[in-house]
């Protein structure tokens, strides 16, 4: 995917993309009461439009069966009845989400007359692309709705027919709504537009990928507009010295099978060597019952994991029922393993020694760091956020799980009678910076 | 600029960004009353070293002379006496900062013995790049160590020497603090590897440029690092039909000719045509006194402006006595040249209609929108945040002026008693999302 070149936006794509933005800055302005029911009319018309969305999704299928598209890609593309009627109370959830934009997050008193907030307002316009799951598009463009913002949604060919029906009926229901112009959610078809998404910077302001590693991975490295999203999920179980074997095996065999292709699950189980030969042969045991492949250092193999590790296994994001072991001398030989290899996801540690546990929440840089419980609990429903826009790896928020407040961001507002700053430089007026109540 | 390739970092400067890493992770885990302290330290040092600095610059600036830099530039290198006893007062000015790591912003609990924080942190490591002022390096390292972040700073040619006495001093007072490694600042010097730093991706979290609109552009277009500032600055003052023509003409001479080379300066007036007549002749002949240069379209040009603009005049920041003056229709007609021409910085309508100005604020997608007031009050300091880390013009948060906030990230800290997700799937358990006290 690195050599396909990302082509210059047509001056068609950039006229629709002016068309989104100019329609997501009257979206920005509506009021909760009017975003909420534009959203509830989106349910209420993919409902209506359920023939002809299933109908769409069926040629889809065939295509995709008869082009060889593998199993697992088959099944995700997949909307049938019971898919779809999800999808719909999905949007409704979305519907019913506090609102995230008009909040006020600061409020100070400059000096008497001129008061500064700090408002929550919408991005402007996200650019979505999607591998196979349509049912994805419903999730994002009520999302974007629900918080102001327009977006640009790209999916993939081999779910061509049904986003193009699900993006009808999600129109018609703005259309509806009469509050919110349908010109606010726009379909991109074809390879070359969903690349030349990438270049339109100033009319993007946030891209977010729903897809493999890959395609994350190539939309980071083709992009100056910012990009929602992780590539790697490689997350560490650290079981301690002082933890409770039996519940650091509950934990990692959670952590691990409980939905191994979930970005949250560990590919990494690390043991304390003072633990190690009571809890690695019982754990060996019963992750191998459970149906996990195990790979181990030296150390761990010789307390019965079967196959030897690479040096790649560390850095390798299995997705699958496979987990690498290693025995690890002390607690900070753990958190130097993670340095190096972790992808600043989600890490935990199984201890029963508070000291030990303090030290690694305080020392792992991730955006999610545990202590006795399953690193699976990395999501926004589990978190409260009540919906998941993504979960970030980066450095700078937002990180990890994150809800509708990562499709907001902020304005200074300040009202002033005729300030002007020469006073306060010459001294004739002095600032008083008083709190104002939020 | 654009041209001058990015080199890979060689094998030395990795393993010393590596070294800072390591030190600003320690750092990192170092209470409020140790950062204080060896930001105080480094401020005593300062004072101690302040001979040796003094003569260093000396030193560069006597090349500087020799070899014709322009005047405005040996301004912003010397540091004399009074200069660098105010840029030490401000070192103690950050060490009295109020502590922005360790602050909990969310805190839920999942379930019984379950419990969700979410904790400032610092990012790491800051890499920060300066042209010609040496003060800013006292400034810039000192808001990291308070933050509890590592630096890798790099300051043009010309200051060469004075960085190098400086960075001598400020380490110095950190080993003598006790409580910071000395390693969580490191000078880089030369073309070559200041460029590298943007290529220190997973060792660097964060870039800071400080100098010209040139420079931030380099950075931004170079680098896949985050980087905190603004390349242009191009604010705009709105005269509305019902504004109070004494008071917008206030206005409009203090957002130009208070501090022309700011950032938040205004380079463009756009006037109501109903109260054009009014104001323009009058505004013209008292800017015109203010030493400003007008540049107008025609409607502006047929009211006493003597100069027509021309179309790059609108995207032009002047950074100077110059000020472009377009008359529009209305109200949309300037929110759409805003729109158009404008950087995102900071904007301002001038008028006595609350209707007018609460359309404006909601419509203008700038980090700053105000109400009968200068723009030059766009500042961290005048905010009332006690310091500047930068201003950011992009449309993710951090916005606007960016104070210590901007330094820290979070991490989110999930504390069980062996609590996995697969109880919750099953039913066995349910989330209970109660939020806790902050």
């Amino acid at each position: 995917m690195p050599d396909i070149p990302v082509p210059d936006p047509s001056p068609e794509l950039l006229q629709r993309a002016a068309g989104v933005r100019r329609a997501a800055m009257a979206l920005g302005r509506c009021d909760d009461a009017s975003r909420r029911r534009a959203v509830e009319a989106m349910a209420d018309a993919l409902g209506e439009s359920a023939g002809e969305i299933e109908a769409a999704n069926r040629l889809d299928l065939e295509t995709a069966v008869a082009e060889g598209l593998a199993g697992s890609l088959v099944a995700r593309l997949r909307l049938d009845g019971a898919k779809l009627a999800g999808a719909i109370a999905g949007v409704r959830q979305v519907a019913a989400l506090p609102d995230p934009v008009g909040r006020r997050q600061l409020h100070t008193e400059l000096d008497e007359g001129l008061v500064l907030e700090r408002l929550s307002v919408p991005l402007g316009v996200l650019g979505v692309i999607f591998e196979a799951r349509p049912d994805a598009v419903m999730q994002i463009a009520s999302l974007a709705i629900r918080s102001g913002n327009g977006a640009l949604l790209k999916g993939g060919r081999e779910a061509s027919r049904s986003c193009a029906a699900i993006l009808t009926a999600l129109r018609r229901g703005l259309q509806a709504s009469g509050v919110v112009d349908p010109a606010c959610l726009e379909l991109l078809t074809g390879r070359e537009e969903g690349r030349a998404l990438l270049r339109l910077e100033g009319l993007v302001d946030l891209i977010i990928p729903r897809g493999s590693n890959a395609l994350v991975r190539f939309i980071q490295d083709n992009t100056r507009i910012p990009v929602l999203g992780h590539a790697d999920g490689i997350c560490h179980l650290y079981v301690d010295a002082a933890a409770d074997p039996q519940q650091a095996l509950r934990l990692a065999i959670d952590a691990k099978t409980q939905y191994p292709a979930a970005c949250n699950a560990i590919e990494t189980l690390l043991v304390h060597q003072e633990i190690a030969a009571r809890f690695l042969p019982e754990a060996v045991a019963a992750l191998t019952e459970a149906g996990v492949e195990l790979r181990g250092d030296p150390a761990a193999c010789r307390l019965g994991v079967g196959r030897a590790a690479t040096e790649d296994d560390w850095s390798t994001e299995y997705s699958d029922l496979i987990l690498s072991v290693k025995v690890v001398s002390d607690l900070e030989a753990a958190l130097e393993h993670i340095a190096r290899y972790g992808s600043r996801h989600t890490d935990a540690i199984a201890t029963g020694d508070a000291a030990a546990a303090e030290r690694f929440l305080a020392s792992v840089d991730s955006a999610g760091v545990y202590w006795n419980c399953s690193t699976r609990f990395a999501d926004g429903y589990r978190y409260g956020f009540g919906a998941e826009v993504g979960i970030s790896t980066g450095t700078l928020p937002p990180r990890g799980p994150v809800g509708l407040e990562g499709l907001v961001t902020y304005r200074y507002v300040l009202r002033g009678e005729g300030h002007i700053a020469a006073d306060y430089a010459d001294g004739k007026r002095r600032f008083r910076h008083r709190p104002l109540p939020l």
